[in-house]
């Protein structure tokens, strides 16, 4: 059996699975972001004509995945595994749209960082011969998410400047083997990290190190420098976790500047209110599967690496006075030289 | 690349990971039941001595895996990579248990289903060479799923015949390379089925369609017939669901007579006023890791399939008038000859 396996968190893919298909899909607020060109469709009204926010949420991410399929001319159920996740309570949104595609489906929750646990896992099926194809979705609901994790939208409660928007938003990435511009050539499995942190409000301080681990484990694991990536991306740190994750990258003595962005910082501009940035599994889901994709596919950017972290606490946990644990996952994505 | 891939849904593991380790809990009611003398331990206490069922389940699912550690000799926490996932929403007590553990930590949602699920993407990176050993492991407790997905015990609530009863209890393997006395040699991924079922006090019956698709499936993928298999175990459907199941499968020409049992049946006495059987994600693990090794182990069943099923509905959408769609995964554990 060929060893995959790099050091202590992370995977080569030798057989570089390539993005067959992606597709993003956005909601008003983040059509009128930076980044509203970037996404395949946005729509003004946020129940997509639905009789509810979740019913709005599952039916967005069935028809980002649809749309990935289509774009990578594959429409057959039986040709390949679904791997997603969302936030809301038993997944659901992934659940209905596994329903709906038919396909045989892996249930998956990392929170914010469902997209690259997605990649991973989708990654080792494909490459390791398990899987043809695998399509990786996720996605995420300012509504859903406020009434779930919050309080309900209709009370109208105040937000700190700490906390983070949820985007609303979905993103599908199709692997396969074979040819391909953009290829996933690597993977690192993330720790759970918990520096004791407990606000709620402020969860990119809390997903921080957690960024930071992974970073330095994927480094350290492949024998690479920072430099040898174009872009590292988070996912959604917002603007006080990507402070703090760059503070912790410098401690540990790695050179970030000008090949770093958050995506939570990216979605939205200063002017739209969303406080410290983005937030949600369709944060990067979106950002991913459109803007970087793009860069990758453009070779604005030849290797790129995405963070994607997660908070992996509960309101019940939270309300008993439990504090926030946090992971990351990352992938790495080549374009084809 | 070798192709691992058979039919459909179904994936071979041709280096045959080992089960290294194996690991049960259990809860009082489990423990006075049929198969009380088979769990490592069981305990009369269902908090555990913590402050709260949350805590006391994740504490269960950390102790479980602790011990399969041990009982495989390994306590090197760089060693493994932890899969897992639960029934609590944002499936806590697993990411605390991976908090507690260090390793790298995926994490799954399959609702009940979950046992197997961790134990077909576990196999995956073990045998495709991307981690040198996988711990799979997943819990429930009865007094966290009573509040979360249905009233507060507190308000002592009736149950209809239908219904099941939540187990208390945690099961966990540890796969590796190597030689052992138990292999995991293929798996079969679920899709959902959802037969417009809308009753959460009939979970079994929800479910049994889903596990009689993937028995058909894993048969025609691997050109294999029910009588190849010593055992079919389900997971939890329970009296009605096992009912259900055994009737979609007569239909469909299997022959499952002597050779089936549901955990979900199997883990209380009648006297024990359980209604339909056990359900939960610890339902299928504990059993497994316990009483259906330890037949593996002594030879009594030289092949076992056990296919886990889930059914992916959230209160907030079952409240909303959507039906329960349910997934099955299946796994088989053979003896080594």
């Amino acid at each position: 059996m060929a060893e995959r396996r790099r050091g202590g968190q992370s995977l080569l893919f030798p057989s570089r699975p390539a993005v067959a298909g992606f597709a993003s899909l956005a909601g008003p607020k983040e059509a009128e972001g930076p980044l509203g060109a970037t996404f395949d469709e946005t729509f003004s009204d946020d129940t997509l004509g639905e009789k509810s926010w979740e019913r709005a949420e599952a039916s967005m991410l069935e028809r980002t995945a649809r749309l990935a399929l289509k774009k990578a001319d594959l429409t057959q159920r039986d040709a390949f595994v679904f791997l997603g996740g969302d936030l809301l309570n038993q997944i659901v949104s992934s659940g209905y749209t596994a329903r709906q595609l038919g396909a045989p489906f892996l249930g998956l929750y990392g929170a914010c960082s469902t997209m690259a646990e997605a990649l991973l896992l989708g990654a080792a099926l494909v490459d390791g011969g398990y899987a043809e194809r695998a399509l990786c979705a996720t996605c995420s609901h300012f509504a859903t998410a406020e009434r779930q994790y919050r309080s309900p939208l209709e009370l109208g409660g105040q937000r700190p400047p700490t906390a983070q928007w949820t985007v609303t938003g979905a993103g599908a990435t199709l692997l396969q083997r074979g040819p391909g511009a953009v290829r996933l050539t690597a993977a690192t499995i993330g720790r759970v990290k918990d520096l004791r942190q407990s606000d709620m409000n402020n969860m990119g301080a809390a997903m921080a190190p957690a960024a930071a681990q992974t970073l330095c484990a994927h480094l350290e694991d492949l024998q690479i420098r920072a430099e040898d990536y174009d872009l590292i991306v988070t996912g959604d740190l917002g603007r006080i976790g990507a402070e703090l994750f760059l503070r912790l990258c410098e401690k540990a003595g790695l050179r970030l500047q000008g090949r770093y962005v958050d995506c939570g910082c990216a979605i939205y501009g200063e002017e739209q209110d969303a406080h410290a940035g983005g937030s949600g599994c369709g944060c990067s889901a979106c950002c991913l599967n459109g803007w970087l994709m793009e860069k990758l596919r453009r070779g604005e950017a030849r290797r790129l690496l995405l963070l994607a972290t997660g908070a992996l606490m509960s309101p019940t946990t939270s309300q008993q006075g439990e504090t926030i644990p946090a992971i990351a996952h990352a992938v790495r994505l080549e374009a084809e030289a």
